[in-house]
């Protein structure tokens, strides 16, 4: 259980998963100008660094600790049965990577028994690393976050919402439930990648919706948002594909009923 | 005309527009981190940022080019019958701005007997200037720009596309137009400010679709993507709200039929 996990086991894993960054950056960077592009079958974009920094991150965990099980997004899962699992998207927004976008990210969680204990997102290219662990706070380049509650006095219609893409509803069929955020919050983006996350766990926008992902899209976020005082509500999970609301609690609550299928 | 403008005015144009970009950056810069932010009627907001963005350039400006025209976002129109007419956007994005969310930029065009002949926009938090003038190209930080045509093997379709958001379709009852782009081209993105339009000028993006916007929005388009290689079409101008779509040339040309209205 999470909860017997004392405050130097959490800092050790924060301080490891921070670690790592320096060098999944310096893999990426390397990479930069001459990118290896191809096509998956799902038609989304895999490039030699997502490949490199994956392994990487591989590498270096199953040294430090060879128990846990890892879940990448190129590299399938091992150890799967494991108390701890590594969660890693190597770089979450490779289209945008592959067309100088830079809101790109690396993605590293650690779930313990089935419950989200660190999340950390980097932008690589905006010199931004965002990380949090269950209990000890979230942090931006070292800075503690703190997700503000809406001004009262403030239309709630009028607080910036991210989606994903249309294109994501559209997976299920669910294309009237993003038009019904449109009408109610129609101050809204859509940037399709960890990026939307990082602006919701330090409060820049009010909220942001995640339909129809992939677990290590989205495994960082719990422990990020919460740990900055935002909510997180995972609205539904089937057959390993997530959509989850989370941002400031009020504008989550205001969402929720729209979401409800 | 626009013809009869030698090289050396042109380029004397260009170098005073980018020297101004020290002094808007440090201007906004000054003021990060205590904006005083208010909504205004139609409930976009202004900052004290971009009345001392914009006041800075209309004295700049009216001190070096007294008999030429400005007209500005937050200030109106000086000597509207001027053969000259600097167009300004202070902060495109003052809501970005105002949320830590760093993709606003300030924009700078002019235009010369209704011809657009120079484009700057800058991005002061991402260190990102991007210029031209007509006949002479298009540049990032001083780098040459060229938009590349896709390539005819892979599919149009996962192009990506920036549009402006939904709400701007729906203030003309435009939205089945925002639906059919989703559809023809479901790799979508919608940042709201002229982050988008950067992205199109180099190329990043398939093509970006302006909708219902005003003049300041996009002044600094024509002359930054057409320098850069790509193509320009204002599909609609109806009482000084713009609809425009730009990018690869064939982008543009896939999308036309999508917006005729």
């Amino acid at each position: 259980m999470t909860a017997t996990l004392d405050e130097r086991a959490r800092r050790e894993y924060l301080d490891f998963a921070l670690g790592l960054i320096p060098r999944t950056r310096a893999a990426i960077r390397s990479r930069l100008g001459g990118l290896t592009v191809e096509v998956k079958p799902d038609a989304s974009l895999v490039t030699d660094a997502d490949e490199a920094v994956e392994a990487l991150l591989r590498e270096t965990i199953a040294a430090r600790f060879p128990g846990h099980g890892i879940l990448g997004e190129e590299f399938g899962h091992t150890r799967p049965q494991a108390a701890f699992q590594w969660i890693l998207d190597p770089i979450d927004g490779t289209d945008n990577l592959a067309h100088d976008i830079p809101t790109y990210g690396t993605i590293i969680a650690l779930h313990h028994e089935g419950v989200p204990l660190l999340g950390v997102i980097d932008h690589p290219a905006l010199d931004l690393t965002y990380s949090a662990v269950r209990g000890l706070g979230a942090f931006r380049n070292g800075q503690r976050l703190s997700i503000r509650t809406p001004d009262p006095a403030a239309a709630l219609g009028r607080e910036i919402i991210v989606t994903t893409a249309p294109e994501n509803f559209a997976r299920s069929q669910d294309v009237p439930l993003f038009n019904a955020i449109c009408r109610a919050f129609p101050n809204l983006r859509v940037y399709r990648d960890c990026f939307a996350q990082t602006r919701a766990a330090q409060g820049s926008v009010g909220a942001m919706v995640e339909f129809n992902v992939k677990l290590w899209d989205v495994a960082a976020v719990p422990v990020l948002v919460e740990e900055a005082g935002g909510k997180y509500v995972c609205v539904r999970e089937r057959e390993g594909i997530y959509s989850a609301v989370f941002g400031k609690a009020a504008v989550v609550d205001a969402l929720l009923p729209l979401l409800q299928t």
